[in-house]
């Protein structure tokens, strides 16, 4: 656990007051390179630890794998620094018999017409051909309230954030609420890969009927990464973006924003929120079968 | 301006309140294919617009380039929707006779030793090999209330954030406080990336003397971004990473974090800083110079 906080000495400034100097905690940040086979995928700023899971989330978010025994090994490599301590900083996973090494280069994300075209369709006609598991036909319902509790269950959950400030926190929770597993890191998109890699390993994708929810704002990729574990309900703290709207809608996923408070947007997929502040009827039905009071 | 930002249909839900529909604005976010000389190099999530900036400000801090006529053009290629009208998605820059070609894959942004080490130590390593531009000697010193104003500055400039919620800051300001130019991006290395790709088109690199602020978090690869345009000072309103801390340390880099209201905590470089609400002594001195009130 001693690597993922530091204490370093710190300035701290104030107007009108004497400069003091203080330790202060910061998260821990370092780079984790992922081998497939012993072939260099990619490099990514990480918090240490649960790097298993995050191998394990990254490799099904980029659609190489869709279960955990798709993968027969994963160790550390022999990386050393100067003081000849491992680094833990390379990971190496061994693919099992059978399945396809992942495509490398620019284009491995993004599905490039003959025509020489990148946009936001053709994004969406990447994820849209490469998910096996589609969120669309999730028959869950989660009740408005029990996700107006989850940023505060995220937060409780977080172990560094308080002392650090610095981390992004992503966790799965069942239709109830229930956390079922919490992460945190420096990179938002490992915080998510940390998640799912961990429902991958414990044979819970697709993660059917389960809410992802993620402490800052909804990016495209998030969205991508949600619907590539097929994860029926996302929900962010903050904003998300034009495009992770749209693949929301086109895939199915209920995408919830703004979850501050007791208030939430909704911008996808409003048909599995149940507002038990009124009564049971889903979210599509309620305006016109709910009196409107008269001061609304 | 119309692709800044997109309206949508949302669902307001409130605890107690009938839920609403209504319009709402989003970030919009579009991938950018970066070519050089027709080879792609890579894929970012961005707002659409200055992305010829951001093409300059990624290529210099990706070591690349170190000044703008080292780019000797940057055009759209023709990538089109279904409906046929261009993208804007893929921009394609010619390298000047005479600039090497940026090398590709995994290692790029990271020194990897014949011992298969990746650790923070190497990283840094990298970047001290590749900048050509080092703040270490720059003189400039800056007023603490000047820093303290930064972030209302930085807000003020922002044209998107108040109406989508959804988007990175960056700006960078001179000494007393003069805002140059300030860029949002639903990327936070795009924001900086699209600053100082301005900076460079107006001769502005290296950037001595100058104050990069950014409204989020600084990680390891923001503080590697200032360096390589040779900005002598970052501020964050939010937490650095250790890492980002290791740099600035390393690279004579003065990082500001936790920028709110009148208070700041400095890692790195405080002798740059000026507490103008004691004296004009340097930070360094200050605790020893300023009489201590009997309440502190």
């Amino acid at each position: 656990m001693g690597r993922l906080t530091v204490r370093r000495p710190v300035v701290r400034l104030a107007a009108g007051r004497t400069p003091t100097r203080r330790p202060d905690a910061l998260a821990v940040e370092e780079p984790l390179e992922l081998r497939v086979d012993g072939r260099p995928l990619a490099v990514t700023m990480r918090t240490p630890g649960h790097d298993v899971e995050l191998a394990h989330g990254f490799l099904l978010t980029e659609g190489v794998i869709t279960a955990a025994d798709e993968l027969a090994a994963a160790r550390y490599c022999d990386s050393v620094d100067d003081t000849g301590t491992n680094t833990y900083n390379v990971l190496d996973v061994a693919l099992a018999p059978g399945v396809a090494p992942p495509e490398t280069g620019v284009e491995r994300n993004f599905y490039t017409t003959s025509s020489c075209g990148v946009c936001g369709k053709a994004s969406l006609d990447a994820v849209r051909l490469r998910t096996r598991f589609s969120p669309a036909g999730d028959p869950v319902r989660v009740d408005a309230a029990t996700l107006y509790a989850l940023p505060d269950a995220l937060r409780e959950a977080q172990r560094i954030f308080e002392s650090t400030g610095g981390l992004h926190a992503a966790g799965l929770f069942t239709p109830d609420g229930t956390a079922l597993v919490v992460r945190e890191d420096v990179g938002r998109h490992n915080a998510v890969d940390k998640v799912l890699g961990w429902a991958l390993l414990q044979g819970r994708v697709p993660a059917s009927g389960c809410v992802l929810m993620v402490s800052g704002r909804a990016s495209f990729e998030l969205v991508q990464k949600a619907v590539m574990a097929g994860v029926p309900v996302l929900a962010a703290v903050s904003a998300p973006s034009s495009l992770a709207v749209e693949l929301a809608v086109e895939s199915g996923t209920t995408l919830v924003g703004f979850l501050r408070g007791t208030t939430m947007n909704v911008y996808a997929g409003p048909d599995r929120i149940v507002d038990g502040t009124a009564d049971d009827t889903p979210l599509e039905d309620q305006r016109i079968r709910r009196p409107v009071s008269a001061h609304e």
